[in-house]
């Protein structure tokens, strides 16, 4: 069984059916019913007026909400191990011509409002520095951790009392909301969040990701950006379908929840091994080299995530019948 | 019926069944065995070593393309009507990070020889000015024309005289190629293209195209760009799928010859109303606004293009039978 | 006696007397007492509130100018001879992060609302397509024709139409608000001129160009812009010590009238041979290759223009008994 | 007497009689005799064939520098303390097209092949990550310590051997080179340097740096670059006549041994309370509040440089004289 990413994982059949049903001659680009319905669709889910674009990858998503709310001479605060600066080949910086990450601490790769305060407070307020414009978190984090409304909230307040953007990178947003068990309004508007990478491939989808403003102006200017980045793609019919298709029902939520109920299996049989709580799909425990060999040789497949740590992430499709076994495992070590 | 667009027009069923057949848990990116297929599998079509790359635009294609040939401070000449200067939203400009365009002439968007040397023969070659480094033609052009291998050669060797790459932009590559009834080769490397974007879907294709570099040391570093371009999608065997099943066989050819000969089929009804020889599967007849509507009135959708002139596209999926009464409509005007 | 370029020219002698008296300790970049005296010295000369920044080249005017304008997915409305188009490497499209130049035509480098218009009514409103954010006219113009403050307020008029900023590029400014004989205000912000590259080096100055917003809200912004292109020199006081001797009294418009009489001695003498009416400091002529090789026998030097064409340009420092004799020769060709 | 920086230094009389002499009508730009010299002027300095171009400000030798090492895709290995990642407002990224900044450690802003190696090693050599392509190290560094040709070359030896640029930032080299005693080849080209940014404002210099590069190759691609940038000033030969005033004879030397010797005066005053070695022309020193304000009662002015600590610059012009007073205040405190 491999447990190497979530990212590795089949698509959902419903995805196949959705892009089969829009198999028809439509208008090109985005001018098609299912692009059109995607507002609505997602105004509704989140319980207030949003706008709502289609992407073909979460870089997309990220990278055009920080443009749309950082200058090329502005900065964005995020956290040291976030996958806007370790694992998008400078794309922030590509689509955001150049502006500068600033990067802040925090566990489990969870900013608080201390970590960020302590980096803008050591910005200085002229010209010779960029001047922070926007904050970005992840949610659920890259180590699995979860952000709460409460703890969203609290960034969402600084952020407003220094007019800084707050953006979510939520390509597991549907683990964290299955996680918190809360309204998705809660954990995102309600909380401060600007804009949203609201991420489904990870979950089931095939390539398509939802960008979700809830700052509704930043819309317009991104439609250019998105075309002029290439992601304005042909027959985007295709995207909004899978999209509509996640979001049909609690599909999102379902799969997510499955996930997130297979890493809770795991947690409990890794016990002091974990090195982070686990509140979403992904499970950082520690093991030796020889552990973690012994537990290759018996078919599990994973990440080594430094010396003496390894990543098992949990995928939609995993039943926990396919995990009981590395379950087992584990403890057995 | 519609004729907006070849854009417009649904997905190869063949598309479908190589997606499902792709939906298995692999790795991640283009780790994946469809994604790793692609280099041999073009090699042979091009009778040659080939680095072949998806994208799931052709913008994309085209931008990564340029920005492997030309450096910021240089320039690219094209014609004035090309795709990356009226309808990509200066995307190439954003992946060249600035390079300009330099717009050359010629009929029905060909350039020739004459036409790209008088653009640059009009460079001051000192550093006030960006200099040229690559050429950019379309195979087929906007307007449905066709370069012969000659005449591509023919650019070819002012390319390799003035040490300037040569793009083409195969958005419809695949009808270029069925109108020449030539091997892909003779219009491309064998005539001194560097670099192809080879255009999938507008011919049945779903959100794939593929970059081929014929000068395989341009393939490095645009992995890097392809990545920090959101471009390198998380799931992308579901691209590399796609080029795979459109390949097999002679699969994308014969879809262009469909097309193609709607296209003739209109070509001959329009006669002397033609404002450009029908070479693919593209259309442009001088209609009234009076005519126009009339053809509008019979069900038959398609742009107007300038005053004067309409623009008919026949896509992969229209049979003869579905063209035959727009053909016999325009010859009763 | 070269008449090559007004670039040339050796720096006034009251441009060194300013340095000098400004060679005392004081605060570094632009927080100095000189720096600090340019918004309420342009503010004077405009008679309107204005935001002044001292650059070292005009090139770094006229971009940041149009950076302030038009974002990376928009473009700039400018004639096809324009300077920013044809003589800085790019410079526009570097600072504006790839905005497109449109270009326009008129005689003489200048444009008017129609033929701006044309190039707007050109451009799809949809996001395929960079939209206009910016119109940038030159005055004096490339060819040395002047724009009238009526010229300019027609061009101000469709650019408030159309929510276009309206950039003019003043290298020459000094010469045609010589050769109008109005107030700067006319020619500029009363003609809805949004902010203006006031050039001075041309004229006499050494290293110090204006960048002056008439609308301020563009300068903040501006500020952080300069810096990061590494306009915001280190000891700023010698610039802006620069630009106040320029604006001392009248010693601007003095030097620009001393060149312009020069290029009107000239232009009588030339005659019929005149390529474009001499309005600045700037003279046109036709010549054949052999009576420009009997002029530079004579000992003057000058460009040619294209062929059967040479230009002829008059420098702030040139007196009527040094320019006397090419006037003859001309008169004698 | 101010202490705050040797930026706000007044310019050395050698700068204006040079500017003076210069003072005649030659070509504009660079094409003039005294930019022509430099190549040989630097050449000769540096026992060695080097491109030497003029630039207007350390910012943009710094940026210039990098852009030519470091591709949009790629990173630049710095201290976390370095001038170019926290004192030019993102200019490397503008210059570079959005190249990262990796931050490395190491005492008084020094870096070493260890701190250097620690942050290589921590790159993924894949797609997701940019790869570093350059070093930049500064000498004399931000805390005014100084590398020896030993510690370069360790540095240099670790560059050739990961293939990366390495570049140096000498805004006070000359300070560096004064402290060393040594060739300034030592420190430079035989130490591995690939380019240089050669600092002449901070040392009694009006506006002019010189980036030299030893890699003789990366010269080219950078005028046009500098052109691109607005940074070929119109009249270059009032910056060139800066530089070879400065390097006539051993001006620059001079100039740099006065200001470190006061700041050894300090030193010496100092004691216990340096912070780091004083080895250039910076001394920054632990006193409290209320020692900063007792120094301030005595006239004497300088940045407080965080909590307890304080930074005072010597710069040319400041004579024993002047510096004892402070010296004894200090030493009194």
């Amino acid at each position: 069984m491999r447990f190497f990413s979530d990212n590795a994982a089949p698509v959902h059949p419903a995805i196949f059916t959705a892009m089969a049903d829009a198999n028809v001659l439509d208008t090109a680009y985005d001018g098609d019913r299912w692009s059109k319905a995607l507002d609505a669709r997602f105004s509704e889910l989140f319980e207030t007026e949003v706008r709502a674009l289609w992407v073909p990858s979460g870089t997309a998503a990220n990278c055009l909400a920080l443009a749309a709310m950082c200058p090329p001479h502005g900065s964005i605060v995020c956290h040291r191990d976030a996958h806007i600066q370790n694992d998008e080949c400078g794309a922030p910086e590509f689509y955001t011509h150049g502006a500068k990450l600033f990067l802040a601490d925090g566990d489990g790769a969870k900013l608080t409002p201390q970590t960020i305060s302590a980096v803008l407070d050591a910005t200085r307020y002229d010209v010779h520095q960029t001047q922070p414009h926007a904050i970005s978190i992840t949610n659920a984090t890259e180590y699995g951790r979860v952000y709460s409304p409460a703890e969203v909230a609290a960034i969402g307040d600084l952020a407003k009392a220094r007019k800084l953007g707050l953006h979510m990178d939520g390509a597991r947003f549907a683990n964290a909301v299955a996680s918190l068990e809360c309204a998705p309004a809660d954990v995102t508007w309600r909380a401060g969040v600007t804009a949203l990478s609201f991420g489904f491939i990870k979950n089931g989808g095939m390539n398509a990701e939802a960008l979700i403003f809830f700052d509704t102006d930043l819309a317009d200017a991104t439609l250019y950006r998105r075309k002029r980045a290439g992601m304005l793609l042909c027959k985007g019919r295709y995207l909004a379908a899978q999209l509509l298709a996640m979001t049909e029902g609690d599909l999102w939520l379902d799969l997510a929840r499955n996930a997130n109920t297979g890493a809770a299996l795991l947690a409990a049989a890794a016990g002091d091994r974990l090195v982070h709580p686990v509140e979403a799909n992904e499970v950082f425990i520690r093991v030796s080299a020889a552990e973690a060999a012994s537990l290759r040789a018996l078919g599990f497949d994973f990440y080594d995530w430094g010396p003496g740590e390894a990543r098992l992430v949990i995928s939609w499709n995993q039943d926990p019948a396919d995990i009981r076994p590395l379950a087992d495992a584990i403890a057995a070590l």
